[in-house]
């Protein structure tokens, strides 16, 4: 029904391929060219349509972005990941992850995208060798996978959290107490590697009785300090992997009367807006997932379009001295 | 692009809405207007937009939800919409929303989704009138557009800022600022016009010295309140638009000293997650954000699949005291 790029071919008196090629702003049609088939298809109100597309090249120019959709930190990717794809002639559409791999990835494969960002995955997940089988091509972005090989972009979690111990050390703490995330994350693995490289080599335990395995999220925060504080037997400090568990502590510290940080000192790890906050104050390590979230879209859409290898990117970190530590 | 209901309404001298009304057969319409009306649409061959699209194009069951990324009230919803749609098998693709309208409008034009959610409607915007134009179903979550008929679920905003004002005036506050969302939003609009119902009623003015139309951001909450500190003339309550505007001026009371509710009481809208912390406990109007974003997805199916006209909804507000008010 209606207008097709034929018919705007013919009003612009070119061929039907220098329509798509003209209208997609391809580099081989001249600005003379372009300007009359945009006249042309506006004068029909012709517009482009997907589904010609596809058909005709088999790319959808659609990426999936998969990610568990509960977990705050990541609405914040959303955006610029959202805008690089656009940037770059891509759209993205969202699939939120939550354990039923299986239908996931049929769903991720039925050719409705081209490649598929994992933002979430765990390491026990089958989806990203379920997809890699599939070859389809991914990018793991904050999280890596267990043994599929795919390119990803990482901050450096084991150096930042490793900072932040040491950080606790520097200021004689030796009661040190730990919430992390959960295991089958590569963050969570990979920054309990980092405090507990810096606590060794100070020969400083970790002890299990103030080491809590929850989820990042605020309820973990307000969970773990509970618990401790339920316990009589409270640390000097907590390493949190991530902000949302420190700002959990935070106020269940107000909640219980514990002082932050002369009662206890709390370091986050991420550094969201919310860290700044006057509220909070939070010291914490600095990851900068707004670049290492733009990057990962760049480095699906060059996977996709140099249809070649790409290399994996691990973004630094810095620690951010606010006002939640202090000496033992 | 044929005959439009706007002919149709011509030749029967009645509204375009009740073309729309008469052809849905809704109770509000006359039988002899009904009689008019499908007179006049048969005489013209005008076809009704829906069933129009539904034969003239294929059904993608992919649904677009728009918004602007920028807020974060909004991410909360993405999941719930998310869910609901893949629970009736559709699809969610995520469209940003910033201004430029025309070539949004053309992304969603292009036949790859069956419909739209618009979340972040601005009043001026020419969006809507242009989905609705070229036949796109379309529903508005939280703020609805313009001139548009379509269905919309949004709280009852008039009646849950009203309420908020009256809990000041019970308190005694005559010296009462308002910060508000941008004004070409339906929610600013329609929040501004409860707190006036309620300050007109008890004679209270509500000057425009203390009155800041801004963003629905954290930032705006602090710029409003350091402006009205830098004034030297304070008002001793706050009604804020929403609660990431109400968290700002917490958390600029905190940077400046000004003791929250002694010097001044604040009062949100929303109820977003944060505003219980213990770090805020902010009073404010509870809004059910989840059941109306389920409830938008659900409408935008019905309206696909019945392919007859839904109504709208509007969730009840509720009050939620908690810490962030007190007597004047």
């Amino acid at each position: 029904m209606g207008v097709t790029s034929h018919d705007v071919a013919r009003l612009a008196g070119v061929s039907q391929p220098t329509v798509s090629r003209a209208l997609r702003d391809d580099a081989r049609v001249t600005a003379e060219t372009k300007r009359r088939v945009r006249e042309a298809a506006e004068a029909l109100g012709y517009v482009r349509s997907d589904l010609g597309r596809s058909l005709s090249t088999q790319a959808t120019h659609r990426v999936a972005l998969v990610a568990e959709l509960g977990n705050t930190l990541y609405h914040q990717l959303i955006a610029p990941i959202h805008d690089e794809l656009l940037d770059r002639g891509y759209r993205m559409s969202l699939f939120a992850e939550r354990g039923e791999d299986g239908a996931l990835a049929e769903r991720l494969l039925d050719r409705s995208v081209d490649g598929a960002i994992l933002m979430t995955t765990r390491l026990g997940s089958s989806l990203p060798s379920e997809l890699a089988r599939r070859r389809l091509p991914l990018v793991f972005l904050n999280r890596v996978g267990g043994i599929v090989e795919a390119p990803s972009v990482t901050a450096d979690n084991v150096g930042g959290s490793r900072s932040a111990a040491q950080l606790l050390l520097e200021l004689g703490h030796t009661r040190i107490g730990a919430i992390l995330g959960p295991s089958d994350t590569s963050t969570a693995r990979d920054r309990e590697a980092g405090y507990r490289l810096a606590l060794d080599d100070a020969g400083i335990a970790l002890p299990s009785k103030w080491l809590y395995r929850l989820d990042y999220d605020h309820e973990s925060g307000r969970l773990g300090l509970g618990a401790m504080v339920e316990s009589g037997d409270l640390p000097t400090a907590i390493l949190c992997a991530n902000d949302d568990i420190a700002i959990g502590v935070l106020n269940k510290a107000i909640e219980l009367g514990v002082s932050v940080p002369d009662d206890i000192a709390v370091i986050g790890f991420d550094d969201v807006d919310m860290a700044a906050w006057p509220a909070f104050e939070l010291t914490t390590v600095r990851t900068t997932l707004l670049e290492m979230s733009r990057s990962a879209a760049a480095l699906l859409v060059d996977q996709l379009e140099s249809r070649r290898a790409v290399d994996d990117k691990v973004f630094p970190t810095e620690l951010v001295r606010r006002r939640t530590h202090a000496r033992a």
